[in-house]
């Protein structure tokens, strides 16, 4: 691979907060020409205000991108689409259901306008029929809805959700994976698609283990804290070290014995409590207490280097503050310090697709609102600049 | 789009658990022939047991596949390997790193095989260097590593995981997008690639809304159960209904007024309190009151009801049995009943990744271990049935 994977490629990006601008990221990184396309106010997450929570995730979910402003409400913003559409290869959007048809923009008529076009939507419940399919969604409500909240937690306490806002990401991820498999098969057949991702989907499969211990068991396992969903694997769970948490794990035989070694337990290897998977899924509070006595009195940094050294899979609960100075992101690239104009130093974030033949294209800003509609509209649209200036007269840009 | 994808295409896939092996069911889902490729003992879930927590996951991440056995640590085996992949478009593994390249079959050593092959490979932390390079990665140590256990869980309690093994499935996801993407760069220029995606990675962008209050703040946010991570969006909770809990969230003004008339509380919306954001955001306790107020007393259907009618977005928290039953997943053709040798009746998953176009693939049963082995080295690596026993007693396959 000599040039960035999708170098051919140009993209309609429509993308709101997370789920649909991270899928344009992707493809920018990949290589693609992504032009963010965004009312006259600008997309949700850049009209919270310049110092917001919203600042950060803007800054680096649209790094190169171009951005045009499109009125899609009024007339004439809907037939300029329908112009730029037939110039490019993708359309993405994750609004609310229906919205792009009901504005007469939706995947039937931008097809008909370019029959190589991938039109590509991402909804909380997908297009298909079905009765929650006009629902919208947002993160919190779908890990209500798949199950996640009912499964986290601790055994006593309410349903929990994880502050990771995986169902938009792992959305995003899908939404572009769909893209790129429409634009593979475009080359074989010189046709467009359209792409129907449902953030419900793509959350189902991330319940395997539970589903497993609710399929095996019956009933639904209860919440289990930081211990294996099914109960069925131990040590498994989070240790209290001596400057925060630390998380252990053993999935064969042989890394419970390399834990007793690296703990200086040797004797807890023959220890009938402890002899194989069901005896110590049977005494799993005894054996996490052994394994916190070691825990509880080294640093995170100690455990992990004992541990490491043995072969044992370990990692230690960092905080914001280690993820953004992780030494291991800063080494591979993917976190690098830059100077965010509102928030001063800020660490983006470099794509996690990632090819060992070609670096990913240098992180940029993000484009001011419309920084690129005159230039855009030009070259794709063939308008004059008279042309432009109606349309900004008009409202439709 | 009138046929599957990537229906030109056949992948060895030696995932293992649920990161490789969900990238081989996608793969398999958009048309490819996945061949899984398991050691004489079969992969890690498999080995785990027939009746297991294991075996649900199994049977739903390895349907639409063929199963051969190959012994990577024999010298035939790897000679075996050698010659099936001049006949592939794909390898992907997510061994512990640096296995295959152990054996002398690592990315390299195929490539030279057949310079067209797409070699994919995810770990936990990415095969560039690195201090973690060579650390074994599990789901739950890279909630641990990532810093999702750090904002995850009530104010006051331990950090803690979801339940989701969502670093495991996102990472998947993010293996079958780097693969085809390769395989669309491959149409241009006809070469091969090696992809590398580390689970650290895929997960960092997923803690966008935590990290947007640690730059706009300068510290990390506490740990805030259900609540908005960066504590600036109100209603943003979980609250109490008559028959469990419910979801609910206003991203702009006009979802917080919908939600007053949703409760027939219109008195609301012009009270001082609750005025905007930062009002909602300073009283977030006496707003979450009212309206757990009006939660308590309702079951979960009536004020999904009520709040779909107004346009307020809201879910029911789901279990499993919820969840498994779900009609929306059932009208989608998400979930499909089918029988388990051993579990019985299950719901088996059809891939997220879905065009209007045309159907995915129908759902088959997984292969048992090694059912394919004859058939597909007599195909692509041209073997005789003598050739073949005779790897059988060298314990080669």
């Amino acid at each position: 691979m000599q040039e960035q994977p999708l170098s051919d490629i140009t993209v309609l990006d429509f993308g709101q907060v997370y789920n649909g601008p991270y899928c344009g990221f992707l493809l920018a990184q990949a290589g693609a020409r992504v032009i963010k396309v965004e009312s006259l106010i600008g997309e949700t997450l850049r009209s919270r205000g310049v110092k917001s929570t919203a600042s950060y995730p803007f800054a680096v979910l649209n790094v190169n991108k171009e951005s045009i402003t499109l009125n899609i409400k009024s007339t004439q913003g809907q037939a300029l689409l329908k112009k730029l559409v037939s110039q490019v290869d993708v359309v993405l959007e994750n609004f609310a259901p229906g919205t792009m048809a009901r504005y007469g923009i939706g995947a039937k008529q931008l097809r008909a306008c370019n029959p190589q076009l991938i039109y590509a939507s991402s909804t909380g419940y997908g297009n298909a029929p079905g009765p929650y399919r006009d629902f919208l969604g947002m993160d919190i409500t779908l890990q209500a809805m798949t199950g996640v909240m009912s499964i986290t937690g601790e055994e006593n306490s309410t349903p929990l959700k994880t502050a990771a806002a995986f169902a938009d990401f792992i959305a995003g991820t899908h939404l572009y994976a769909g893209i790129v498999s429409a634009l593979y098969a475009r080359k074989n057949s010189s046709e467009g698609a359209s792409v129907d991702i449902s953030m419900q989907d793509c959350v189902l499969p991330t319940l395997a283990t539970a589903l497993g211990s609710y399929y095996l068991h019956g009933e639904p396992p209860k919440r289990a804290g930081n211990r294996h969903p099914g109960r069925s694997l131990a040590p498994y769970n989070v240790y209290v070290a001596a400057d925060g948490h630390i998380a252990i794990i053993a999935i064969r035989e042989g890394h419970w014995r390399k834990l007793c070694t690296a703990m200086e337990k040797t004797d807890l290897i023959n220890d009938p409590r402890f002899k194989d998977f069901p005896a110590r899924c049977k005494n799993m509070q005894e054996l996490d207490a052994e394994i916190t006595r070691w825990t509880a009195t080294r640093t995170r940094a100690e455990i992990l280097a004992q541990t490491q050294a043995h072969g044992v899979i370990c990692a230690p609960v960092q905080d914001l503050i280690d993820v953004v100075n992780d030494p291991h992101l800063a080494a591979r690239g993917t976190l690098k310090t830059s100077s965010h104009k509102h928030l001063g130093n800020i660490a983006q974030m470099q794509t996690a697709i990632r090819f060992t033949d070609i670096e990913p294209p240098e992180l940029t800003q993000p484009p001011e609102l419309g920084a690129n509609t005159r230039l855009v509209l030009t070259e794709l649209a063939g308008l004059s600049n008279e042309d432009i200036d109606r349309l900004y007269q008009q409202e439709a840009i």
